[in-house]
């Protein structure tokens, strides 16, 4: 029985709540990045960010752009715009056929993404580090200069239904978006690959309208690792991302959302179980707290989920808790999913141990584990260019500086039973939003319980 | 729309179709491998192989473990043993009962997962390189002196039934188990996760036996890379795994399997295509141009399967072809997911790309986007040290010694559009399994089509 995805720490996405940079960024001075000298940050005068470091003994390099660009824009009745256009910049751009682009990533060797989650479009790319400025200027023509024909917009629409449609075999996935929905206030919460409705009423003109607005650089975060020569790539990103014109910032209308409790009925298998509740982000003071808390509850293989239904009494082959950030919002994640005779008492014991973590607190052993596990994680994740070039985007976005691992280290060294199990108490469990999908409903705590 | 998943180039699993070594090893000098001094090897006396490569600038450290214990040499009607076992012996080892053992690896920040497949059950581990002896200390327990308490089997059994049913709500994954099942000659098709009859009827004395013969140092390989001092950890390992008995070598029966046309009714929303065809192993001359029809026929973004079924025509979202190598057989697999309505022209289309590749050759340009694709892929993947643990450890597997970075770029090099096209040509793609899934079969091709 495969167990890799069960273990190892989660790392929630680095989705964010709100773009709150000014509008049109100025130049902003080179940042020394304090006990992190190899890294280096600049600002251009449109706003793109550019973030990098330099990976001694790595012949790969690894980027990864966020464009304020994510599902959370849309308008509301065109859910899966973000989506779309994600594939359609990458049907010709520049002087080059969607084929001739392909063939010029492939001829690269870049390994590449490009995806659309709630708040952020990602474009992910790995190559050799000689060839990662021939790679920038292929996605400076996918991002600035896409063609954008209409001709290839039936295929896309194509692919966005069936994704849709495939996400019905995938009841964990489905779950989880659908958990998000309902949690997170109105669009902090909507499933990146859109609606049925959406996807069939988008329009060409929508869909450029959309590029338009939300692929612009104020906002935009290129984070850079691996093999890199910093004056080089800093002159390079200038010279092909420099022209791209700053735009507005959307005024983004919350609205609330839920239900708190609900239940899709599905033919699946298995019933599917995801709860949510608050917690702090990542620019929080208690930032190491929420993670700590989280870590112990399910993030983990000895962690009390994973011992309590699971090793114990066999109930699910799948549980966890992560811990998942927004700029302005975060929450702890929950997921089981196991056959229909089972389910309510996974239910049950879930709620048992999101209940006993904030009225009984943590050990010091159980804090121990989850600090040996997490600062171990974070050197193997450092020697990954392509998941440093996501971390340094991230921190970027959430923090507009880059942690080091010694910060991190210690400020998980400064964590004490106590200060956790505080924090665990003032969490909002009873905040609880509970979803389930499967042939039938369970029992659900009431709202006020 | 996420498309990681689909680009890069496909590592086949590395599987093995025999253990064809010497029952009981002797000690045999150790190696010096050329063109690449980091790395060292080491046989035992009782037949364990062990082989690592000291990866400069790294801090963590990774071994993979492979057990000649997979699905293939389980008794026919107790499908699931591997599985199962590879479970149980995390539940208490050594001096450690279950809960103990799980925090005493959290503890050393090891990120680890035990897994059985068809032809030998993997640990795969991954830590900070200051961990590794006393992580390998701690597997040392549990693949010698694992409890196998009786009182486990329940949850385990629960657990493994749980497993087999998510299967049924992941089409995807579901319908490429049934192809290998149909496509190899039994055993060496077996899934991994066995059947609900074997896991129903497995007693513990039966998941006893099948550790003491599967669980055997000679036929076990251990690849260890990252920050690792050799002379230190070739002792560690004999004192840790030198005690351990050799064992007979199991006679293994193959049987002719099939069908090569089926169909699996499942009402899913979504018709699963799967195809297979014979290719050359790993260890066989023609292996480089194996590989490289693969890849041009759909391994990467740009390739043949890929530009015809997704961008061309906006058929499905998912679709590749992955060349898959056990020691004496080795396959190309293609898949494809779909909806009813585009289904047979899918598998229409993906049917043409096979009888192209033989028909018609590879031009240069795809060669060359192949080349510069795996040779960038190879150095990304050099750089994790988990990664680089399996590489090791597949490599002595498949044949006996370790290709370096450079061996496999001059034997791409030296591959031109005549010899791939020669091969492609030679490939029995008349030999095809054919397997769907979904809730109404399709027009396939006759077997002696």
């Amino acid at each position: 029985m495969a167990r890799t995805a069960q273990v190892g720490y989660r790392q929630g996405n680095s989705e964010t709540g709100r773009t709150d940079r000014p509008d049109v960024r100025l130049t902003v001075p080179e940042v020394a990045v304090p006990d992190a000298p190899s890294i280096a940050q600049h600002t251009y005068p449109n706003g793109l960010v550019l973030i990098a470091e330099a990976m001694p003994g790595v012949q790969s390099a690894a980027f990864t752009l966020l464009l304020p660009a994510g599902a959370a824009y849309e308008a509301a009745d065109r859910g899966g715009a973000a989506s779309m256009l994600s594939e359609w910049i990458t049907r010709g751009a520049g002087e080059r056929d969607s084929r001739e682009l392909l063939s010029a990533l492939d001829n690269l060797g870049v390994n590449h993404g490009e995806s659309a989650q709630t708040l952020h479009t990602s474009i992910a790319a790995a190559t050799l580090g000689r060839n990662l400025i021939p790679a920038l200027e292929l996605f400076a023509d996918i991002v600035l200069r896409p063609h954008l024909d209409d001709e290839e917009i039936e295929p896309i629409r194509a692919l966005a239904l069936q994704n849709l449609r495939s996400l019905e075999d995938d009841p964990g996935t489905k779950v989880i978006y659908e958990l998000r929905r309902r949690h997170f206030p109105d669009p902090w919460g909507r499933p990146a690959p859109g609606t049925p409705e959406g996807v069939s009423a988008l329009s060409p003109d929508e869909l450029r309208a959309f590029h338009t607005l939300a692929y612009r650089p104020n906002g935009a975060i290129l984070g850079v690792a691996g093999a890199i020569d910093w004056p080089v790539l800093r002159e390079a990103v200038g010279r092909l991302f420099g022209g791209w014109e700053p735009r507005l910032e959307p005024v983004v209308q919350e609205r609330p959302t839920g239900p708190l409790r609900d239940h899709i009925l599905r033919e699946t298998q298995q019933i599917q179980i995801a709860l949510a509740y608050p917690t702090a982000t990542v620019a929080s003071p208690d930032y190491y707290r929420a993670r700590a808390a989280a870590a112990i509850l399910g993030g983990y293989s000895s962690a009390r989920l994973f011992t309590e239904v699971r090793e114990k009494r066999g109930l699910c082959y799948s549980v966890y808790a992560s811990y998942e950030s927004q700029r302005d919002r975060a929450a702890i994640l929950c997921y089981a999913g196991t056959s229909a005779d089972r389910a309510q008492q996974t239910l049950d014991v879930t709620l048992a141990e999101v209940e006993r973590l904030g009225s009984s607190g943590v050990e010091l052993e159980e804090l121990e584990t989850m600090r040996a596990g997490l600062k171990s994680s974070l050197v193997m994740a450092q020697e990954s260019s392509m998941s440093r070039s996501g971390s340094l985007a991230s921190d970027w976005f959430h923090l507009g500086r880059v942690r080091s691992i010694g910060e991190i280290s210690s400020a998980l060294d400064a964590l004490t039973p106590e200060s956790v199990s505080d924090y665990a108490a003032s969490q909002a469990a009873n905040d609880l939003t509970i979803l389930t999908l499967g042939p039938n409903a369970l029992d659900l705590p009431k709202q006020d319980a």
